[in-house]
């Protein structure tokens, strides 16, 4: 059976809200009703007393698509009418609509461009935007177009446009693959998609720039990656996900560089599948990550 | 706040049985409606279609202890009589009571003792039970009871006559911490209880004696360790839980048994306190581990 | 720097033969004595007592490829005729010439040919052979020859005899990256270079075919890949690396064997760097692997 | 054969200064004079062009204590006059004298004096020290001495000559594991032993107190453990080892601390082993540490 067969009629439902007592009974009795069948289930509580409430419920109805609007209402009403719960309801054969960002470095782009290939991501690359023009060929080879928007100094303002016109309205989520340049912050308002940067060094330690270089010199044992969503504030967004490989002193800033390379891929096709599949949940300036498979 | 105090008024059920659509709304309903909040919940289907269902549920309940008997009726009917299913209902403030049976080796047996004592396994070592005196003092010093049961050779019929005298009724759990002689399939049955092993290779490699020794012939780059329950057929029992640790040719056998003394004690520590903690499901020859933290 | 110019002048001197007292500094001065600079030295001894003796030393000598017969000519007489150690002599800027067998799964050859294009391996991939057309267009991008030499059922001397007349003489390495046909003893003999493959499993365990349905199967709690230089005794050749990753009741046999290719391609990659690197040494049916960075 | 017997006739040459062609091979040479059979070698360079220059020798002569004055006369004569290289040699049978100091927590104490008893530290602990007296019992328990050296607010200078009193003369290292206080600029200079700590963050990240609480506030994916010697720069000193557990959102701060534990001991115990082995050599601001096993 393929993974698109495997996910028809596969339905996501994903609630916040204050927690209470008897919420999880409560949404899975809602989907109950509607004739669901649970498939899989995550919940958290920031705090067993007056905390926050997550939870990723996957289930199974018949005819999902034909059915989606009814019960999309039958759970408004359940749900956030009745008790003040916000929820997204998705269909798990709907891919995300993605735009990567690149600047000259292949590694990361090349790790989401193979393994969406592969199925591994349910996320469909409407298309690749650098700054610069030499990763076109790699990308189109994989039939993806690819935009060259550079950004010269001083008119960083008219490329955001630029950018803004080929996104707008046609992703669901943005990638930083190692794209070099920072975004303002009325361009993220404006795009009003989730955004997901990978960071090369194991945040908080080494925000900012060169932090190979800076690791080298303090002389760590680990070095890592970390991807997180953009907000405003430059490395100070929601970690999605974490991971570390072993450093010593035999290796050189460009040992770092080259070996850090397969920790941010990794890590960051890690955090774009959990994305694309739901589990990531933002809770303020952290996440609730109900992992897949690592 | 105390862990003890955190697991008061805590219960947990586990459900298992034949999957069908409604099952998970179904086991958390009837939890609702005697007025518990569940807390946290895990489950799993074996296969969507016609495979086997099991099911995980921490709840909050007020005054738990007392109203523990009307509690296991209601599910008796609504989960048991209405829907066949079986399951366990435990309150969490109850330790399991443990009998740890050890030859000469100390590292496991000291592991479970040290956290035990900082309180991070959910059972009462009730005793320690050896075929060997020598680690008498070092378990009276935790000050929990140690018996010395020798096993001679062509006598162990009444070695293991005199270990049920000291077991029966008095414990619901054994763990063998590098226990070295090998239980009859008549005293696992008369024992009535779960037995968890700690094997010294990554099983199914290196079953049966000497594992070090041949991993160090075959060349391995990495050894491991395996828990898992007892079953009358050697090493063949459902894994709990495995982890392992690099080797390379420097190492000597000598050096492999240490080093793998660290991976033991650590897989054997895990896989009790899962057990423990009612996260371990027996699921034919396998297990479903609802994995709490590494 | 380029990784190519730091490479310029660079030699290697491999050495293996009965341990004895004095053999380092014997083996350091022969090279001191030629005017070379020692910039990397690993040893090894099979036993302190009567055992094999290995070591790799990295040295930089002033124009290399000019005195590189004079040298091997030296040593020869110090290490060969005087004191009965075999050695192999190699300058670092010749990269390995390879071929990779593969068959249809192609996450293992795809993650050797952007690792070559990237610089990490020192070695020029000659050709790709196969058995089906598949991967043809995929390779041929990268500038590499593809060659298909069908393998026919009772037709296997015909196909051998077409794989030798292409590699004969062509190549230093055979790489076989999920090749999964049996190559007889025969044809490893004629070809007379290293052979290195990946299994998709953490050998001696699950040997043979289906080692993920097996896997699943037994209930194991991490699956891993083997690479190893092939033998006429299937799956027992000398390992070379390992790794494994975490697996849970929640993988079907299919998410095994997609989580296992990404173990494969890095164990896979590893081994054949270290390989190129000449920091595998055979040790009868083991190595000896003096590691560079995982 | 006992690890004791093993380390008999076992010496360690550790030597540092300017890189310069032919060092490896007159090191090696000036040891082979001696008669020493070189058993394993590690060295390193900063820089090819120019850096420093590290090696660890470890070699084999009979009758090493009868011999080692005339062997280090030799090697001052030979590495440190004619060649102007620092160096310390070192007789492995003997164990580094250490004084461990803790306060209340015990978990990274227990381990040091639990690995020391099995064998696995090459140090032998001569007191251990601590401003509580809690932890008495389970010290003067392994026969090692306890004294409880109260730091009351305002009068550290006065605990500070209790300390230096016990220690002065008796010890070759000092371990802190889990001490609370800050040890004095002026203290550790008149000590004048390495000074290891095991700080519970992964450095650089969350310096100062409280590092588990700032770790679940920013949401971190992985939490770690850092050993480093002591420099009157707080949480600045040379780093020797690190490592990592997974975190979640799932962790309280309770959470953190208790598995924090079981890091923060495995990393300052490999540190401390590897320092008593001779492995661990200052390089300015960071350690070049020639690894054993992990």
């Amino acid at each position: 059976m393929s993974q698109q067969n495997q996910r028809h009629d596969l339905g996501r439902l994903v609630v916040r809200g204050a927690d209470r007592p008897g919420i999880v009974a409560s949404v899975s009795s809602a989907l109950a009703e509607q004739g669901a069948n649970i498939v899989s289930l995550d919940q958290h509580s920031s705090d067993p007393a007056g905390g926050r409430f997550f939870q990723r419920t996957e289930f199974h109805l018949p005819d999902l698509s034909l059915r989606f609007g009814e019960l999309e209402e039958a759970l408004t009403q359940r749900l956030g009418t009745e008790q003040e719960l916000e929820f997204e309801l998705i269909e798990a054969k709907r891919n995300k609509r993605a735009a990567v960002f690149v600047s000259r470095k292949d590694h990361c782009l090349l790790d989401l461009l193979w393994r969406q290939r592969r199925g591994e991501l349910a996320m469909t690359i409407a298309m690749v935007v650098s700054n610069h023009p030499e990763l076109g060929d790699a990308v189109r080879g994989f039939g993806i177009p690819f935009f060259c928007v550079p950004v010269e100094k001083g008119r960083k303002d008219a490329a955001e446009k630029d950018q803004m016109n080929l996104l707008k309205g046609n992703v669901d989520l943005l990638v930083l693959a190692r794209y070099m340049q920072i975004l303002s912050g009325g361009f993220l308002d404006e795009l009003g998609v989730p955004v997901i940067n990978i960071h090369h060094s194991f945040l908080p330690a080494f925000t900012g720039a060169g932090p190979y270089e800076r690791a080298k010199e303090r002389g760590v044992k680990l070095i890592g990656a970390t991807s997180h969503y953009v907000t405003e504030d430059l490395d100070e967004g929601p970690i999605i996900e974490q991971d570390v490989i072993r450093a010593s002193h035999r290796d050189s800033v460009e040992d770092l560089q080259r070996r850090g390379a397969d920790v941010e891929r990794i890590v960051l096709s890690r955090a774009v599948a959990w994305h694309c599949d739901d589990r990531v949940v933002r809770n303020g300036s952290t996440t609730v990550v109900f992992e897949g498979p690592r």
